[in-house]
């Protein structure tokens, strides 16, 4: 059985760094499957900066929405993919569909694939429940969605990491 | 001595359900304190879905002020008794008193209840200090007397579980 | 070699009690580097709150910029030096330069005394990034340079104690 591994964590507490460091413990093929769209020149520069991060150490696949279908479809032979980040994915369906919940088919079909995934997948997500209750509506939808969906995907994670201030705390399963 | 036992955590990380999940190891009765008051027809369709979530399994007792005094005064044979949720409640009393803080009345009662409660307790709270300041005055008061109650209620407790992605992490005591 | 401990945690999770509680096991000199600048009347109330709190147990240093120097010119048989905290005075920085980096000069001099710190130094940050990502573009520059700052010096550091609910979870390192 192929092994899933989740890294969990608040924003900059090193979660890309950590999954990217058990990618290289990995010969042969390794995959990005990078979720950002860029909306603006900000986010176009976080983009750049970490694709230049990384080149010529991962084959980069950029998939904002299905990324269930891109796991499924990676090419034989890949020895682990990572998946950064869930939580800026369930933006990008949000702003297609904002009453989207964890039933929503992307989500489903990325749950299922994690039963039985073609590689290793080690996918990157945020914690963002541990501030106050957000005044807009929309965004209490948002971290409930995400709180939902990060608990759904640990509970089929072999192993689970907490990122903090760089330190990864494995919450689940044992470091390798 | 009865035990009392913290669970905290992000919004959606899985604390009520682990709390229940705690709960239901017991035969008998089995007690929920539910501190919420429906304000908005949002806040009554949460408060209906998990009613219906947990009806046959626990007695309810709604009590959005005096939790102190609601467990003080259980039914005799009570077995456990949840508290659901502590930050709901200082919202609560801030709503009736915005300059409240740990010496108020109620949040007194519950701490000094804590001592040497009629059955064990299992008390649900959030974290809610790990994003940015908030802007509004009010939204700090309300997060330090929350921040200030955790620690409070966490010094009492037998044993405490930080969930993150909806694994218990135990971070006083040992799980059973 | 001196040691270096980094408390980090949400706000009111009790991080400064426990440096406070660390120090005091300390006999001799100890110092208290405080880098608040109190800059309306709710926070010359904390400030003059905590100072009461810690009188004639610490020295106080005020220093709201350069504690990378005010470490290193400490007087000479220091045993202990509390930096509360470094979130604050990231804040300082980016009120006089709010495009400033973990390059910036101030950041660079504390990085580098730590790797030899003329004592045992205590630091105290905040998690900041675990909540949702806040509409100001200044805020989100702000949570990114905390949370890069808090992975520096916790890569520096002997210990990291990780603080929820006032309780000390140790994740690098050993407790004393």
């Amino acid at each position: 059985m192929k092994k899933v591994t989740l890294i969990t964590g608040g924003s900059r507490s090193g979660k890309s760094r950590y999954a990217q460091t058990i990618a290289m413990r990995y010969g042969g093929t390794r995959i990005f499957v990078a979720t950002a769209e860029p909306v603006d020149e900000e986010m176009r520069a976080r983009i750049r900066k970490h694709q230049a991060e990384r080149a010529e150490l991962f084959t980069t696949i950029e998939e904002p929405y299905d990324i269930g279908s891109a796991i499924a479809s990676l090419p034989p032979g890949t020895d682990v993919a990572i998946v950064d980040c869930l939580t800026v994915w369930l933006g990008n369906l949000m702003y297609r569909n904002e009453r989207c919940d964890v039933t929503a088919p992307p989500i489903q079909r990325l749950l299922g694939i994690l039963d039985d995934p073609p590689c290793d997948v080690i996918l990157v997500t945020n914690e963002v429940g541990m501030g106050i209750v957000p005044d807009s509506e929309m965004a209490r939808r948002y971290r409930d969605l995400a709180g939902h969906l990060n608990q759904a995907v640990a509970q089929k994670a072999d192993r689970v990491a907490f990122m903090v201030s760089g330190i990864p705390v494995m919450i689940k399963g044992e470091k390798d």
